[in-house]
Parts: structure tokens; sequence; C-alpha cells
């Protein structure tokens, strides 16, 4: 046991004592009260502290263990046995309400009897080599006979045959032009062997169908996943030959059977074939791990790969797309079957005393593709550990200011399903009511560098919450210091570029709700510098948690104490710990970005940017002025408090626009997006920034017309529009 | 001067006495104060009644005189005149705010040197008739060398001769599909003679858009206009010969150059060819008094018109389409330019004093067609009496509780363009922060029976006002007793088709903004029956205003007291008069009308309305569970009663949908609407009644795949989504 975790012990066990003597008529106090809250009794930096003191690592291993017993994939019944776990587990800990919402919704699992599979068939016919269905079970480690087979959710199904087969790289839209244009290799109607890895593979397998592929094969490069000579799992973190990565490679998040409205019972369904099918993919689509993928590289004849693209499996990368034997074929087939079953989102609740119509939102999803002690469970952990720790609080009359809502969201590997369906069902009282979502996915994947996301609103008080929390294993650093030195991102500590990498996604981008999402990651300048070799595999067991990746918990620790901070400091504080500034910045970045990348284009066409720079300069005027009030505010007046609340909670609500981005209307804010390339990357004005890349990327630019160009002076009006709405969210309250 | 009239004055000084004694501390008390409102020496009855007390008919009038006595169309140099003064007057009074905000919008005007025009040809192409320009100027009656030429905003330019011509009667659907259908005469490509009256004219020229018609002819029948053995304006109100009905036909409210983002400086603008042609008007149309309609009819040969569709125009109604003498000809030609302009908002603005962050909007469009002495200036000179006696309280020392904004809107004429601009701009506001928008468009077309409209959570307090106002010219009755007994509704005192007939319009649809309309009306059951003979003709006058409508101006009083009433009772009152349970009744007669109207081909369909009446039930659990918390409340404690206003400000919002109805996705309130057949008449459910419309009106019913009736399952899970927020929306604010 170290010695901050002793020390965490024994304040929590001093805390506990404390926690007998107080009187019942603290809480009653509370109550009455709506003028000076908690009234002389009340410190907060010592109700936070101890909030984070009283969250043990140790306790968070247990978890761990627990939550990655068995593979709790969404939809089956393990899914709901952790559901249930965490409601009576959250029922015993006192929260004032705990409920589970089953939403019925349409998933996508392995066909019960039929095989998904790669194979290569000689010239007569037979069969040479069959792709694994999962891992091997490794002795002495984590195994369980309901780990279902290696798959792509949502993959269409298909068989494809064929004696040509074309390594794409990564399948990055400039992969696939390279390889058309300059190797003059028309993809249309071929296959594509493409690595996994750099971003989402629902864009690899997108960037596939733009360019008429018929199948893709997704493996996991040794340089991407692994230590080609070292030591692999179950001897250390790095991949094996034999593991494979599951996913989704759907790029429209929620339930395919409702869009835009919630699964609730009696909700219509839309067919499949009913759907447009730019929204679903259409090719069928599996995975393999490297071991495979070797059997099938060394088939491959044609020239050699450039550089760049070259991986670490132990031959010659060529391109394709004829096989070495002649009549030898690769045949990819995939059976996979949709079906609308449930899955169930937790939400526990603790009443604001003060402010119960406001509501401090923590989420994590809790489905994993197989064990998941890493994604999502290491996070899961982590935050039944701070319900816990809230939980104790509570014990010693402590309510939160505002409510504090615990959401463990199902079906998100497959596309963010339950989070969505609850988004869009609370839709209206998220806009209304929602300060913030604080959400965390993985808590550590890797225990280096720190890395956050945030809508600027929350990145101060990010900040100011490292710097009340212990760094992991330094003593004497706090982990604002550590991070300042491991950060992840070169340019800030925290990006704006939120991106649909996680449950956050509708919230932001459907709400305009404040959010923050963090995780600790791999450092990318190391020789090695992969973050998370074992994602999505089976071998991502708790053994590969407790004796590779954070055998301590420290970093569970650090990362779950800041979580509580950003949390009870939302609750509590009076005035919310917004800053309204920094919006100015992220909003200067991105046109300062868009003039950058496409400064040029937008000239030629007498594309002016003046016009949303003016309302950037509106804005700026518009938050100093506010914040020069809060100096004045008289905070003894609740509901002047409440007004200069609300302004804050509404500021980046005013970026959602009803009708959406041209090209994918179902994005409703116009300021923070997902690139179009990659649902993992943000993009700052997404919809001006998928209306140049129509412009420039998918056509000849030099080919389009004038009038083409009116749908970014569109745009840029919508951009401008939201822009002079948030102006006024901040101004004093006269409308004029 | 009556009675009344002088009490009110004598109260009015002794008011203004009591003003010069109220001494400075007053407000300053009210300022510090945020737990109990006024203090001691506020009464909110005492207050209201002061405000209703302090109008007075005779300033009505004189505010009359000076808005009639110019023609102020929108876009014209006496628009911005009439802005100013407005501006100077409300500054002066002392408003806290006042700021004329210039949209810069499309307009459709007639052609400066070009008339649009319906001429008869003989059959050696000599003129043997052309329709008036616009209307005689009458000698002793209002004139003006501005008055423009009468025309239709919007028409399509062009020309179109034929030797034929078809009296279509009000141009219905139904009336159209009678001439197809029964008297075998096919519309494409023929002109339409078609009568005003009964429905927005813009469906007239939808519906022979529908049937594929090449122009249409309108006309004002002395059936619907005028008296036409009596005596006409300027001997009465009725209609002479001459008159012309001006009008706009666009089915899509706002500034055609921006659709869905405000015309803000530098927004973009759409040009007309990309529009998307269902939007805008395609074929020409002009409109003309009946004197020339009798010309045109008694050229018309073919079947005599059936009886229902025969007018008061002195010879046969034939149907056409062949013209009586061989040979001869009509044409229609129509030169209008559309041209982007400013048309000028007036805002005023109060600032509350305990919740300045709430609004309570009043609004009336300013612009007219002509002099516009019923509309909009009736309204508009009560709205400046009402303002007047605002500012007469706050110079007393009163200052509202919530804010108060004055809202006086340009280019509504042309389709509610500045007001739908206002909105564009102001919706993200709107939508946190409005409590209400009391809206009146023409205090009195004709003063005999009170109609009013109003979403349901106001309609208790609309009649709760009518109690605390005087009936006109009858001091022993209340306008609420007088109300009940000339009701202009036969079910209903007040119904919830609010419809696009005025500036709410963008108000309930678009935000969800609760909202008021009212208006005095003629009784329907009277034997003329014409509500507003000289509706947008040049001679709608200050004189047929002060000689027949109300001379008195005791109807313009009665309204504007009760529009003062609600408006303070929304303002001053801490709890917020709304009355949530008459939402469940609205939504009972929603289902039940659909169900009436359409069970057996829901049922024939297997498409049941169980879930959505459970989510009624539902909703009237959580409705009387609200009313139940609201007996418990602590008014005292300022944030609670913030949260339960919050509720019910929220309550309409949530019906707001972002994705809109599926075939008109703009309107965004999923229960309150406008039908696909007139704009002026409202929809219950309008998104699943219009869906049902398409399956059952356009085409045949019974050639219609189970398929296609998806889009009524589809439209009634939006439904059920919306009322499930509205429950939640109310229910105590536990989020689970």
């Amino acid at each position: 046991m170290k010695q901050s975790t002793l020390l965490q012990l024994l304040v929590v066990s001093v805390l506990a004592s404390l926690a007998s003597s107080t009187t019942p008529s603290c809480k009653a106090n509370v109550k009455g009260s709506s003028n000076t809250f908690w009234q002389d009794d009340y410190n907060f930096d010592d109700t936070a502290q101890g909030l984070m003191d009283a969250m043990k690592a140790s306790s968070i291993d247990d978890y761990l263990k627990y939550l990655t017993s068995h593979p709790h994939m969404a939809g089956t019944s393990a899914d709901f046995e952790q559901a249930e776990y965490l409601r009576s587990l959250w029922t015993s800990q006192g929260l004032d309400q705990v409920s589970i919402k089953p939403y019925e919704v349409r998933m996508s699992f392995p066909h019960p009897k039929r095989s998904s599979k790669v194979t290569i068939i000689d010239e007569n016919g037979q069969v040479k080599f069959t792709s694994a269905l999962l891992e091997t079970p490794i002795e002495g480690t984590f195994y369980d006979e309901t780990v279902a087979p290696a798959y792509i959710a949502f993959s269409a199904n298909g068989s494809v045959e064929s004696d040509e087969l074309v390594f794409a790289n990564y399948g990055s839209y400039e992969d696939l032009r390279y390889l058309e244009e300059e190797l003059k290799i028309n993809l249309a109607g071929r296959l594509l062997l493409i690595r996994y890895g750099s971003f989402f593979r629902g864009d690899k397998v997108l960037n596939a169908q733009r360019f008429g592929a018929a199948g893709v094969i997704l493996y996991s490069d040794p340089a991407d996943y692994s230590d080609p000579e070292g030591e692999k799992y179950p001897n250390s973190y790095y991949l094996p030959g034999e593991g494979v990565q599951r996913g989704t490679i759907v790029w429209k998040d929620g339930d395919s059977s409702t869009p835009m409205y919630p699964a609730l019972p009696g909700a219509h369904r839309i067919s499949e074939d009913k759907m447009d099918m730019k929204e679903m993919p259409t090719i069928p689509v599996q995975p393999i791990g490297f071991n495979d993928a070797l059997k099938i590289m060394v088939q491959l004849s044609g020239p050699e790969a450039p550089p760049a693209w070259r991986g670490k499996l132990n031959t010659t990368y060529r391109i394709g797309p004829k096989l070495r034997v002649p009549g030898w074929k690769i045949r990819l087939e995939v059976h996979n079957e949709k079906k609308i079953v449930p899955t169930y989102t937790v939400v526990g609740f603790i009443r604001g005393e003060v402010e119960p119509d406001r509501y401090v939102i923590y989420g994590n999803h809790r489905d994993a593709w197989v064990f998941g002690s890493v994604d999502p469970s290491s996070a899961t952990a982590t935050m039944l550990e701070l319900v816990k720790s809230y939980s104790q609080l509570m014990q010693k009359g402590w309510r939160p200011r505002r409510s504090i809502l615990f959401c463990s969201w199902g079906g998100s590997e497959q596309g963010f399903i339950g989070v969505t369906e609850w988004v869009e069902e609370y839709l209206h009282l998220l806009s209304s009511r929602a300060v913030a979502y604080l959400n965390v996915d993985i808590a550590v994947m890797n225990a280096y560098n720190f890395a956050a996301a945030a809508t600027p609103v929350l990145h101060e008080l990010m900040k100011e919450g490292a710097k009340h929390v212990g760094a992991p294993n330094e003593p004497s650093m706090s982990l604002y210091e550590m991070w300042s030195t491991r950060r992840r991102f070169t340019k800030e500590l925290i990006t704006v570029s939120l991106s649909s990498v996680s449950d956050h996604a509708p919230f932001y981008q459907r709400a305009g709700v404040p959010c923050t999402y963090m995780s600790w990651t791999a450092d990318p300048e190391k020789s090695d510098g992969v973050d998370y070799p074992l994602y999505h595999s089976t071998y991502e067991t708790y053994d590969a948690m407790k004796n590779f990746i954070d055998p301590d918990f420290s970093h569970h620790l650090a990362l779950g104490q800041l979580w509580a901070y950003m949390g009870i400091a939302l609750a509590d504080k009076p005035l919310l710990p917004f800053v309204v500034e920094e919006e100015t910045n992220a909003l200067k970045t991105a046109v300062d970005t868009l003039e950058a990348k496409y400064g040029a284009a937008l000239a030629k066409r007498s594309i002016s940017l003046a016009y949303v720079r003016n309302s950037i300069s509106s804005f700026d005027a518009a938050a100093k002025g506010f914040q020069e009030r809060l100096q004045k505010l008289d905070q003894s007046n609740e509901l002047m408090l409440r007004v200069v609340n609300d302004q804050m909670m509404q500021l980046e609500k005013s970026f959602i626009y009803s009708e959406g981005l041209l090209h994918r209307s179902h994005m409703k804010n116009v300021i923070y997006g997902t690139s179009i390339f990659d649902q993992y990357s943000g993009s700052l004005l997404p919809g001006v920034e998928e209306t140049l890349q129509h412009l420039t990327v998918f056509v000849d630019e030099e080919s389009t017309s004038l009038d083409q160009w009116d749908d970014v002076r569109h745009q840029l009006s919508v951009v401008m529009a939201v822009i002079e709405s948030a102006t006024k969210t901040l101004q004093d309250v006269n409308i004029l």
C-alpha cells in the first residue's frame, strides 16, 4: 500500500467518525434556506476535498474485478445483470432515486449459426485457409464461453469471392485516392485489406463505399497494436497475433429504427429498407488478427506498398490487386443479424436541495465488446467509487445545491445507442436544465499522458480541479503539474475537439450541453507509442489492467478525483464555475483554422469571413461585459444569481441550430462537431468545413461553379446567426 | 363623452397626482428585494386596474387618426416614418430602451412602370376592357397619391392570353376537384376566376397550381364583401364595386432570401432560382373589384354554376371554359418586382425589476396595404394607448417584476416577414426566456362578436382578464359576460386554433411560446354576416372606422384593457397565471378529432392511437400532480417559485420538434399548427393530419400501400415523444 492511499484511508475514517456526530438538524437547516447556501457550516473546499479523499484506489480495483468477471456485451443477459447490480448498489447507498431505462433498439449481432470469415481457396476450390472465429483462449487468463465471435456490428451481410485483393493501408480517403490516381487501381467492385488505427473504422468502410469497393477486411497491424519482437499478452499488454478488434462501423449515432425520436414503448420502427443508404453500411466487413492478416498479405502480388504504408507484418507489403497464385481466390463472408433488443441505461439521482431543476450529469457506458477491462469498465469502476464517495457525503448530511445524475449507458459500442435515445427522450429537459455532462469512457488506456477534451466554458474548471488532485505516484506533484508536462496535445492542455468518440457526442451535438471527456493515454512521442493495444479484443481483461496498465489503480484514482471535483463544483458552487471568455478563444481559433485551410479557395470566390469575425468581436465584448457584471454581482440575491447562471448555462446551447449541418442534418451544433473523414476527430464550424470539403475533396475544385459555393455562404450565415445568439445570451438581459 | 370615459379620465388624474407624491425610495426598495415582491405597498388588483383605467378611447381615436393619415405599406418611406414616430414616442414616454431593427428582406412590389391588369380583347385584337389599376378616389374621403396599385405580392410575373376562363368559386381543393371530376373540365393550362373569401388567398393559388392552372384572377364578390342593394362606402362600411383586396399569397412565412436564419447584415441571400418551387407561387395572379369582375363574368359561357357557387354579381354565374363571343380573348398580365429592402421592427422594453430575464411580449404589425384603419392600425393605436398607460404607471414608481416588450412588426402583410426574422434572430432567447406573446392584428374589424384564440395555458387568464374589463357601451356588464353571449366560436369561448393568420405564428410554431390573439368581429349568424368588407382596400380609412365600425372606440378600449390586464398579470404575478390542466383538454380534443376524422382509415391499416392516448393520460396525471404541488408551494421561496414558473413556461415549448412536420419541415410545433388547405385555419397534430391528407386527399386512398402509411405511424411517434416531454416538464424535477 502506498503512502498516499494510506493517508486517504485515514482521512476517510476520520470523516466517517465525523459523520456520525452530524446532527440531523444540519440537513433541515439547509432545506429551509434558499438565500445563502449551507449557511455558515458549509465550506466548499473542505467538502470537495472530503469527497475526493474518500475515494480509494483499492476499491476501484475491486469494482473492476467484478465488472470484468464476464463478457458484458450490450443486449446480452450480462448487460442486464450489471444494470441490476448498479441499481441495487446505488439504491443501497442511499441515492434519492435509481432507475433502469430499457430501450428496445436495433443492434447487430453475429449470426448464431453461420460464421463470418475470410477464406483462401485454391485453384481446385479447396479451402487453404480460414480466419479464426475468435481469439484462442490463453491458459491461466480470463476466459468465458460467452465470448462472442469477432465481428463488425452493422456490417452488411454478403459473400464476396475474388481473385483480387487490394491493400489500402489505413483506408483514408487519401490512401484510396492514391491507389486510384497514382497506382491506377480502380477500387470499384474490389475487396480491400485495410489496417486498423489512426481513425474510426467506420470511416474506413465509408471511404471504401465512396470508391465502390465490394468488401473490406480489417486487421490489426503489429506496428499499431503490438511489439513485434517483444512480449505479448499475457506477458505484456501488447496484442498477440490472435487478438481481434471488434467494433461498430455506423456513422450516425443512436437507434437506426427510431432516427431523431426516442425508442419509447410503442414507437414506430423505420424498416431498414426505408433508410437512406448513405446512413448504413452496404458492404460486408470482417476483422482479423495479425496472424491471419499475414497469411493473406503473403498472397498479394503487385507493386510494393510505399514505405509509409508498411507495417510490421513479417513479409513484404504488396498492393495487389492480383493474388500471387493464379487461380486462387479470397472469399469474405459476413453473416450478421440485426435484432431489436433492449439495452439498459441506469440512472442514479441525488436531488438538489436549492435548485433541484438544475442537472449535473456524470456518465459512462457500461457495455463492453468482451471483458472490457479498459473500455469501458476502467471508467465504470471509477464511477462506482465516485458514487460511493458521494453517498458517504450524503450520509453525513450533505445535499448538493443542484441535482446530480449518474448515468450508465447501454449499447454504446454499437453506436452510442442507449445514450442517444436517452438524450432524445430528455432533449427538452436537457436544453432547459442541464448544467454540464461529465463523460469518461475509458479511465486508463495507458498510464502516461493525461488527455482531456472539453467545451470551452469548462476548461478552467478542469484545470482548477487538477490542481486539487495529487499526481499518481508523485506525492509532491499535483495532477495539473504532471498533466502540464505530460500533455497529450502539444498546443493546448485541453482540446475543444470532442468529436464523436464517446457518449458525450449527443449531449453537445444535439442539446449544446457543455461536456468534458478525459482519459489516461500513452505518450505519443515514445517509440512504441501504442495507446491501447488490446482494444476491443478478448484479451482486454482484468489481468491486463492489473498486471500491466495501472497495477495500483493510482491513475484511475487521480482521474476519479478530478471527476469528483468538477461535479461537486458544478453542483454546489452558487455561482457556476464557468469561464465564458474561453469561448471567444475557441471561436477565434475556429475561424483562423478555417481561414488557414481554405482561405485561398474562399478568396477566389470572394467569400469573406469578415461578418463572422465581426460577430466574434461582438461576442468578445459581450463576454467581457458579462465578466465585469459578475464582479459586481450581489451573490446573496438568489434570483440574480440564477439569472447569470442561466446565461452561462445557456451559452453553448445557443450553438444548436434546428436544421443541423447541410450534409449531416442530425448534427445540430454548428460550432463544434466531427470530421466527415473521422468520427473520432473534431471539426470546428463543421457545417462550413464539410461543405468546403464537398467542394474541394470529392470533386475537382476547378470544376465547381460559383453557384455551388453559395452553400458555403449559407453555412457561414448560420454560424454568424448562432454566434449572435450566443452574444445575446451573455449580454445584459435587455432584448433589443 | 360617455360616463365611463369620464370616470376613467378622473381616475387617471387622481393617479397622476398620486404619482408626484411617490417617493423615490419606493423604487429603491423594490430593487433591493427579491424575496417578496413590492413589499407591503404593492397590490396587484389595484395596479392592474390603474393600468386599465388610464386607457382612454378618445386617445386611441387620436392615435388612429395619425396612423391612417397616409398609406404605410412595408418597405416605403411611410413605413420608416411611423417606425421613427413610435421610437420617439416611446422614448419620450420613458421606456427603458427603444430600438428600431431594420431587416433587409425580399418583398414584392408592383412594377413602377408596367401595369398589372386583366383585359378582354375582341376578335380584331382590340382591347374591349381593362381592369382598374386601383380604386377611384372618392370625393371627401381619405386619399393620397402614394396609394399603390392593386396587386398580389409574390405573384409570379407573366402574361396569359386565352379564349377560355373557368369560374372556380372560392378555389378550394374540393371546388377544383368538382370542376375536374364532375364537370370534366381539365384545369391544366387554363385561367381561373376565383372569388375571395372563406380562406387564405394563397391557398386558392396553391390549389390552382396543384391542378396545373396557368393563372388566377381573384375578385371580391358582393355576396362576401358588400350589400348589393344597400349603401356602400363612403356611406356605409360595405365594399363598393371599385374596391380591390390586395394581399400576399406566400405560404411560407418570413424572408424567402434567408429561410430558417435571420436576415442579419452580411447574411447570404438564397437566389430565387435556387428555391424549391413548391415554396413560391409560379403562376400570375391579379385581384380585381366586383365592377370589373362583372364585366368578365358576363363573357363566360358553359353550364350555370351550382347554386352554392353563385354570388351576388348581377348576372348568371357560368362555369366556362369558353368565352361567350367566339374569337374574344382574356388576358392576364402581371408585372411585379421583388426587391430586397428594409422593413422596420420597433421594440420598446421595460426592464423587469425582479426577473429581468423573463419576457412578456406584446406585439402587433404596423404595415398596412393602404391606410389600414382596421388592419393593423386599429390595434397599433390600441397598443400605443397601452404603452402610454404603462409609462404613466412607471412614472408613479412602478416597475414590473418581469420584463415587458412592445413589438411593432414591419413587413407582415407580405408574409409575417419582420416578425419571422426577429423570431429567428432571438429564437434561443425566446426558447429559454419568453413567458408569452400577446398578439393583436386587428382590434376591431366589426363591433359585435369578441373572438379569441390562445394556446391552452393562457385560456384561463384571458377569461379572468375579461371579467375585470367593462363591456363596450354596457356599463353593467363585463366584457366576459358580453363575450359569453356574443361568442364567435360556438363550442368554446377560446379556440386553440391559432393558425398562421397573424404574427403569432412564428412564436408558437418555431419557439413554442404561449400566445393569445383576439379581435372584435361581426356576428356570423347575422344575415349580412360580413366581417370585414373593406379588407385590404384603399377604402379602409379612418372615416370608415370613425363613421361606421367603432365610432366611440369603446370596442378598441375594451380589447385594449384586456390586453393590458393579461400583460401585467404575466409580468407582475409572482406565480405565473398559467393553467396547465387546460393543456390536457386540448390534447384530448386533438386526438379525438383525429379519430373522428380518420378513425376508419387508421383502423383499416391497424394504426392505433392507444400509445398517444396513454401519453395523454400520463400528461393528465403530471398536470394534476403539478397543480397539487402548487397548492403547497411556499411562495416566499423565490427559487422554488422560479422552478415552478419555469416548468409552466417550458410546457408548450416542449411541443417543438427540431425536424418539424414531415411535409412542412419549417413548422416545428407538432401539436398546434395550420391546415395545409388554409393558412388561416388551425390544425391539431398538424404533422399527423397533413400526412393523412396526403394519403387520402391527393391520391386515391385505395391505391396507397401499407408501407406509405408508416409515415403516419412515424408522425404519431413524434407526437407521443413531445407529449412525454411535456409530461417530464411538469413532473417533479427528478429526471428518472
